[in-house]
């Protein structure tokens, strides 16, 4: 077989740490991948050049990983299509609400045995009038596209990443030979290491639940609760993110909690990611959820209160929303309808502590 | 059935907690629990005044639990036989070297249907002249009173409790219906939820082997690893933990390892414990570890660094420290036989990356 071409969808803070990791392991395997690792780039110009120039001379994302050296192997380009000719892995890491967009301009032009990988946590970005409940953005690009998806997920912090600090990540697949462990051939670094699993939409879900529980995790850092209390939080959300995962996709399995797209990411999301942060800095100041946004996040979002409002969406809709007391909770405090000081009445009697 | 007999086999920081809590559900039930609910005192001197008498006249322990009432209902007895005796159930909450003594002093005078209840975490003190391997503390009292032992763990920080913050615990024994229920009903409050599993041995080894994990958060926290390192530690130790639960205390369920003894007392301690303060400590010092525990834990000592040295010698022994690099990395760093940034090369070829 060729060696596969690869393409990279993508060049923010992630893609670029993503492209230092890939642009190597394609040069130490030229039998398997096509080591010239092409790179989407959304043109803009920094400083009166253009980015992909920058990148394909200096070698560098000045804009969104400065001082990170990505390999020379990897190349830059600007249009879309071309990027993506022939590719046979694309590896999406884009924001969420791009993806409906980019896949739409590519349908037709990518062949049917091509494999996709999403690196995109969150859900895919709801129709813009209502709530349409849970879509995993790996189903979008599998429906525009009719191609293989998987992900790769984990406590995956992009700047520590790039700095090559040792961690996990989980890679989720249909089918682990066919699939999953040429992906991990592809990502598996020294200080990066992949596991696969069979079981793609848990570790998706994973990824976009989380940031639930990190608002939960941040009320109860906002109201000065201690170690106790957080730690019940972050249980209780992850037996929901089980519950909710089990009844809405079934066939989930519960080793996949385990790996570093569960328990690794929920941990790291609930003691540093940035729900966590706007919501305890939402209880602590009084101010509303879209103010202490602004100020905090500069232009970027907290996916948690829009993920809340999905789950509640779908949870209300099969009469499920008391068996999820924390999600529920955490949509009622985003949307004004209860105070945060109110959750911990919800989780009393949480059904986890029901005896059959 | 007449109601039972509780007695509090400790009057410490954790045992002055418990006893608010069983001193109210004893009176919640009558039917079930006598309300009067003895609490061995070891009889000490404050301020001129026995630590029982004040306990019986004013109902706070001023030296190990300062400001907060206990309920009328438990009775300090600074005698342990007269506080044992027809007792139905026995809450052990003593430091762990006291255990085998008190239960010398108890023989022959415990109905053998009396139920024990150990809140005691940590191992079984060793032999002082040398590792014996890893000993549950509940096994010594079921071999020494010859009576059923249930366990109570979880994230439960005992000044937390005793403000009566939210929190959850997990009760583990032999029989859900016949034990597991009456404690149930025994610790049960508003803010202290309990769940029931049928698999003491994993319940009471996740309050141990927690503190081995801790010390290799610390190390990553001394070497100043970012937020994606700590986590890859933590899931990892946790994985070690399933192991060597799985190997040698085996009929484990994995479900046990969601439950509060598991992963929320794994976070609350990896985030922050005394182990994981002690191991930070002792990397960013540079002085021996004996020096950091006293400088640090004013005579106190973190259970860690042996629990490690007991784990070692039981999986070098079996031909198995290599799959359990963590752990065995944790005892090496203690002893001095490696250096704590080497730990990171032992988690690189971690059996959980390697694929089957």
């Amino acid at each position: 077989m060729a060696p596969r071409k690869v393409t990279i969808i993508g060049s923010g803070n992630w893609g670029s740490a993503i492209a230092r990791i890939v642009g190597n392991t394609t040069k130490n395997h030229p039998d398997v991948f096509d080591p010239v690792v092409r790179m989407w780039v959304f043109e803009e110009v920094v400083n009166g050049e253009k980015l992909s120039d920058i990148i394909n001379t200096r070698h560098e994302n000045v804009k969104y990983l400065p001082g990170k050296l990505i390999p020379e192997n990897v190349v830059a380009v600007p249009d879309l299509i071309e990027s993506c000719e022939e590719a046979n892995i694309l590896i999406f890491v884009i924001p969420h609400q791009f993806v409906r967009n980019v896949c739409r301009q590519l349908r037709g032009k990518v062949a049917s045995d091509t494999q996709a990988v999403s690196l995109i946590k969150g859900l895919s970005a709801p129709n813009a009038e209502k709530s349409g409940g849970v879509k995993l953005v790996s189903d979008d690009i599998r429906e525009i596209l009719g191609i293989e998806v998987s992900v790769l997920m984990g406590a995956n912090l992009a700047h520590e990443v790039a700095n090559d600090d040792f961690c996990e990540a989980t890679i989720g697949c249909k089918k682990k030979a066919e699939h999953g462990m040429l992906l991990k051939k592809l990502f598996n670094r020294e200080n990066f290491r992949i596991n696969v699993v069979e079981d793609s939409h848990t570790v998706e879900l994973c990824g976009a639940l989380k940031n639930v529980v990190a608002c939960a995790a941040g009320f109860t850092d906002g109201l000065g609760y201690g170690d106790n209390t957080k730690a019940a939080v972050i249980r209780l959300g992850l037996m929901e993110i089980t519950k909710f995962v089990e009844h809405y996709y079934p066939g989930s399995n519960l080793e996949t909690f385990f790996e570093s797209c569960g328990i690794a990411d929920l941990i790291t999301t609930c003691y540093g990611g940035r729900n966590r942060k706007v919501c305890e800095a939402f209880v602590k100041s009084g101010k509303s959820l879209e103010e202490v946004e602004k100020e905090l996040l500069h232009g970027q979002s907290a996916q948690g209160p829009l993920t809340a409002e999905e789950v509640y969406f779908m949870t209300e809709k099969s009469g499920l929303a008391d068996r999820f007391p924390l999600f529920t909770a955490v949509h009622r405090i985003c949307k004004g309808e209860m105070k945060p000081h109110e959750m911990v009445c919800c989780l009393r009697s949480h059904p986890e502590h029901m005896d059959l």
